[in-house]
Parts: structure tokens; C-alpha cells; sequence
């Protein structure tokens, strides 16, 4: 699949490892209409609050992208780098500086390799093509195992609109706002308001709705461009089926982008998704599913596929979230385990065992205090990972 | 070690498994003052329900405690159950039914086998020996290695003052107002809320600073008996000198508990002090030097020995303490590897790996916001832990 007006490319720039892909662009011939949202982490990488700054005017042609090394945590000579990297593009492409958007993922605390990226620039730059945006995924992955990609088409006003979107990420995963890095580029024709609200509104119930361990990254972002070609009527906010129809799109791409996301963290063999309905509110029910997720004992029982439900109510008695522990159903799939705070018998725990030993569990937690319901998308806690982890630097 | 009035028992009774330590009974023969502190875990369990009643009074006489079923999660059966044990033990001691204190540990949702308990209640009681406190904490042991005890005397106006205390645990750890169990008698003669005082304030400078995984466990208690067989002059609101060291001392104890319970964490290699100094409060500085304990990047990269100090700062970041990013100081022991937020390079990375090679390490926060400051203990994340937890309950 390819959109108009969108190309993309990738070179093994050697800029931590050599012989891999590490260095990524994707470019839109025309200024397209870009929307972000960004790590909601107190440290922020470098390209993180370059981005921040320069999506004020709500345009964007390019996206250079960089794993290898996070440019977080370097102070004002990793600022100057990352604008270094900015400018080396723009020039090569003639366009505005302020038109390029940066990205980076990998080691936290290292200085970005400028020269490799000078070095490269060139090839990366004349190596843009329309069947590329495969190749940017794998430049972007660090501890993935596969490229994450998404297309969609959707039409809106009789014009066929199209998306393609890009997600990395492994670990360091409970995106706040956004998750490690996704792009997805679009020809809709929208404005900048309904396209950063619509962004806001997906990212806040796909990736803001995953986490693999608890922990939230630096360099989280995901970027949108809209380059209009689809010449769909502007999407703004008197066209309300053309915005219904975009934002639930967008929404689909970025929810398959996130859940590649779990079934790919670190060590994971399990997707799980934990929903808890009947609570008082839709917060509390995303708090409690949120602690359960991140629950150790939780996640390596799991992995060891135990239908071990007394670590699923400890983690939600620990959760903060008020609720009568004697009316709590607990179900995995649609096996019911726990009745009213007690255990069903073997019989049951039986059948939820054979549930755990598929790829894909839902459990389903019922407080029955009230019409509050959130699900949280999660994996399972497995030896794998912490190999992966020990050695990541390695 | 024994204290005049106190002594244990402790039997194999067959409660989940045979042929193993599983029932403890510490026994004062004359009634001590008694203070608790319980699990805040919304879900409690039997026991801690029953004893958090019968604590009211301030006396006790008798804690029952057995391994291998935690009784939590087991409705108005487990509630009888308890009760069944507890009629028990106060027949066959011939003391009043609410002098005895319950506690429990092991898998939740399964009920109480009773039976276990009544036939071998009569070997329990008489068993009881002055010398046999050692026996009751390998009898409470469920994924510990090694049984934890720590013996103390002060000097108290004159008097000599003994402390003899036990706890387990080693996952469900972090406690929040006590751990898993803890058992600490002494024959100093103290007031009931003098005794419940000071065991809070211990209790929350010790117990709830540490963390295995961050998972509260439903069954957490520490219980304190002081059968005043000391002699020494009340300690009471009035004598405080004697209130300070009786704090001090029981403190230490606790802490050494405490300790030793991280030492045995699951799986642990290491054991580390995450101290968070200059935060504007030391509430935030608990916060932050939490959040960064409970890290499963942070775990991991200790137990690869990997100075990866960004896995710290971006767990920092994601804390909910606001902060400055760019005056952060990060040491491991009297290493510095990291000034005003940036790396000190390789020289200070190479000599902080030397560092993580030990079993213990402290990591050192500064902050330089405030005066706030404070400590959290935790244990590195293994591939054992993993194992340990798949497989808990095969």
C-alpha cells in the first residue's frame, strides 16, 4: 500500500550497531497537517520538546527517525545535536527546518551520533520511495521482534480516505499520552483542531490503555500527518460524519498498532486484557484494571498459566479503588472462577486453566457497585524478560 | 535465646503439604500487652479480621499461625473456620477464646483444612519450650529460604529489657502498615497504647519501606506481646527516656526483619537502598524513591549488574513528583555517575559497575529541590523470580 504524497526511506546508519537499519524518513511532498501527542514523562527526550514546539503551527512535512540512541538526558549538547539532525534533513530536501519533526529511541543518557547521521543523510534522502514505509518500522525497532504496521481505507463524503501507520515498542511500556514511537500518515483532508483532537481522543483509548511493564519512556509520541489528497471534503467541526468516520478509523489503526505492541513485549507470550466493569466510575474501574496489569505476581502466573485468581484480589484490595470484596465475580474468558468473593470449585478452575493456555485471555472483573467499566491491555511477566532486560546494554 | 514467660511450639500438621513445619503457636503464660498493626489491603483476611477485633483489649495470651493457606477470599466458611481453630487452641490451654490472635499465610482462596488443625493441637500445647521460637518462624515459611529471627536487649532504668522477633516473606512484599507476618515479644513492661505507638511508628519506618515486587499481600500483620516480666518501670506516656529507647530498640529489631526479608526476597541477588534525598517533601522523596524500587527496568538492570542509570531517571519521571530534571545527581554507594542530569562518562560508569557486583548497594537521589528525604528497600528482578512465581502453586 502506498499513499500519495507520501514517501518514506530507511539506511543502516551505523549509529549504535552497525549493519542494521537505524535511520528513518518519512516525507510528504506537500505541508501536511500533523497532529502529536507526546510522553507525559517529566524527562523528556530532546526531540520530544523540539516537536512539542514546532507542531504550534500544526504543519509538517518530514519525520526523521533515529533508534540506536534516546538523545534523553543529554542537556544542551543533545539539544544541539537533535537540531543539527534537523538541519542536515532540511537542507537535503530544501524545505523549512521548522517542517521537519524528530524521533529517537534507544539508550537513555548517551549523546546522538551526529556524524552518522551526516554521513547517511544523503542515501536516506535519495532512497525516498512510496513502497518504503515498511522499512521505516524495522529502522525504528530496538528490543521488537517484528515491524508493526497498519492500513486502513475508509470512505468519507464518497472519497476513499487511507491510513498507514507505524508502531516500536517493547518495553518501557505504559504510555502516558502516547506510546514509543508511532506514525501514521493519512491523504484526509482535516483540520488541525479536529485532527489533534481526534488524536488526543485515540491515543488516550488504545495506547494510553497498554502497558507491557509499568514503566513510561522518555521519548513516547505518536505523530498523524494528513496530507489532503484524498480531496475528501474538510473534515472540521461542522462535517460530523466525515470527523465520526475519521476519528473511528484512526482509532482502529492505533488500537491494532497498540495491541502489536503487547503481543510483542518483551518475552511475552500472552495478550491479556483486563476489564473491570461495575465500578463506581470509569476511573476507578481504569485504576484497579491498571494495578492489576502491572501486578509481578499477577503476570508471572500468567506465564505459568495458574489460574492463581488470589493475586488478581490482592492486586485490586491494593489498588485504591473502594469495593465489597463479597461481591466480586472474576471470569477469564467466559469461564466464571470467583462468585461473590469465593472460588467455584475445581471444576471451574479446571476450565479457566485450559483459557490460560491460549495466546489471547480476557479476564473480566464485576464489582457490581456501579456502571464504571475500562479495559487495561497487558502481557504476561515471563523469564524471557528479565533475560532481555539484564542484558539490554550488552 | 528465651524470655521469661514466653515460649513456642511448633508441628508438622498436614495443612497443605506433609512432612513439613506448618503450625506455630507463640504462648505467654501470663496475658501481655499486645499491639497490632494489619494490612491496609482492602481485601483482608479471616484471621487479620478476627485479630484486628480482639486487639481492642490490648491483651493476649497465644498466636496461632500456620503456613500453606493463607484463609483470605473464603467467605463466611473461612470466617468459621478461624474461629473453629481458635476454639481450639484456647480449650486445650484453658484460656479465655479471645486471648488467642490468628494469623495465617500461604495461597489465597482456598479454605481452612480444620482437621489438620485438631489433630495436632495436642502435640502444639505440648510441645511449648522456652527454646522453640526458631522452630515458629521455619514453621511460617512459605518461598523463604531461611527463617528470619532477631534477638535485642537494652537496659531500661536499670533493667534489663529482651526482644526476641520473627517475620517471612519474601513475595505479595510491600507492605503497607506491616509485612507478610512479623512476631516480636519482649518482657518489657509497657502500656498498650505506648506499645501500640511505638509498633506503628516502627512499623512505618521499617516494614512499609520495603519492597519485593510491589504486591500488598491480604495477610500482612506484625504483632508485639510485652509480658512486662522485665520489671523495669512502666514505660508510659510520663517515662520517656524509657520510651525512646524501647522505640529505638524495637525499631531496630523491625528493621532488621525487615531487611532480612528483602535479603530473601524471591529470587533477589541483591539488596538495594533507593534513597531520594532534596525533595521539597519527604513525601514526595517516598514517592519517588518508591516508584523507582518498584521499576522492573530499574530490577532488571541490577540483576545484570548494568550501571543503566536512564532505566532510573525515566522511573523518576513518570513518579507524580515534580522535579528538575537538569539538577539531578544520581550515585551508586560514593560513586556519583550522574551531575545536574547528565553522565559523568566512562570512567564513573565503569567504577559504578564495580559497585553493582556487590550484594549491596545504595542509590543515591539528590534532588536539590528541598529538604525531604527518604528510603525505600528493595531487591533486584531475576530470572528466579520468574520461575518461582510460574510455579508457585504446582
Amino acid at each position: 500500500m502506498n499513499i500519495k504524497g507520501f514517501s518514506a526511506s530507511a539506511v543502516a546508519a551505523g549509529i549504535r550497531y552497525a549493519g542494521r537499519l537505524d535511520l528513518g524518513l518519512i516525507y510528504s511532498t506537500i505541508p501536511a497537517v500533523t497532529a502529536g501527542v507526546f510522553t507525559r514523562n517529566q524527562v523528556k527526550a530532546a526531540p520530544v520538546i523540539i516537536d512539542m514546539e514546532r507542531l504550534k503551527q500544526g504543519r509538517a512535512q518530514a519525520i526523521l527517525v533515529n533508534s540506536g540512541c534516546a538523545n534523553a538526558c543529554t542537556g544542551t549538547k543533545g539539544m544541539e545535536a537533535a537540531l543539527a539532525t534537523s538541519f542536515l534533513l532540511s537542507s537535503s530536501l530544501d524545505i523549512p527546518d521548522e517542517m521537519v519533526l524528530l524521533s529517537s529511541t534507544g539508550v537513555i543518557g548517551e549523546q546522538l551520533n551526529v556524524d552518522a547521521f551526516a554521513s547517511s543523510m544523503g542515501k536516506l534522502v535519495a532512497g525516498l520511495d512510496e513502497e518504503k514505509f515498511e522499512e521505516v518500522a524495522r529502522a525504528i525497532m530496538t528490543t521488537d521482534t517484528v515491524p508493526k504496521t497498519v492500513c486502513r481505507t475508509v470512505t468519507i463524503g464518497g472519497h476513499e480516505v487511507n491510513f498507514m501507520g507505524m508502531a516500536k515498542g517493547a518495553g518501557m511500556i505504559m504510555p502516558n499520552m502516547a506510546t514509543m514511537l508511532s506514525f501514521v500518515v493519512t491523504d484526509a483532508q482535516i483540520s488541525f483542531p479536529e485532527l489533534q483532537e481526534s488524536l488526543r481522543q485515540a491515543a488516550d483509548r488504545t495506547f494510553n490503555r497498554i502497558t507491557v511493564d509499568g514503566d513510561t519512556s522518555t521519548n513516547d509520541m505518536v505523530l498523524v500527518m494528513a496530507n489532503g489528497t484524498a480531496s475528501n471534503e474538510w473534515i472540521d467541526e461542522e462535517n460530523l460524519v466525515g470527523r465520526q468516520l475519521f476519528q473511528e478509523t484512526l482509532e482502529g489503526v492505533l488500537k491494532e498498532l497498540a495491541l502489536k505492541i503487547i503481543s510483542d513485549g518483551e518475552g511475552a507470550t500472552k495478550c491479556i486484557t483486563i476489564r473491570v466493569c461495575g465500578a463506581r466510575e470509569e476511573a476507578e474501574a481504569e485504576q484497579m484494571a491498571r494495578t492489576v496489569a502491572n501486578s509481578s505476581l499477577v503476570k508471572t502466573a500468567f506465564f505459568g498459566e495458574d489460574a492463581n485468581w488470589g493475586r488478581i484480589i490482592a492486586a485490586m484490595g491494593r489498588s485504591g479503588v473502594r469495593f465489597h470484596p463479597d461481591r466480586v465475580d472474576i471470569a477469564f474468558d467466559n469461564v466464571v472462577l470467583v462468585r461473590n468473593g469465593l472460588a467455584l470449585g475445581k471444576e471451574a478452575e479446571a476450565a479457566a486453566t485450559e483459557i490460560l493456555k491460549q495466546k489471547n485471555i480476557s479476564v473480566c472483573i464485576d464489582l457490581k457497585d456501579g456502571a464504571g467499566c475500562e479495559e487495561i491491555y497487558t502481557c504476561d511477566f515471563s523469564i524471557d524478560y528479565v533475560k532481555i532486560n539484564a542484558d539490554y546494554r550488552s
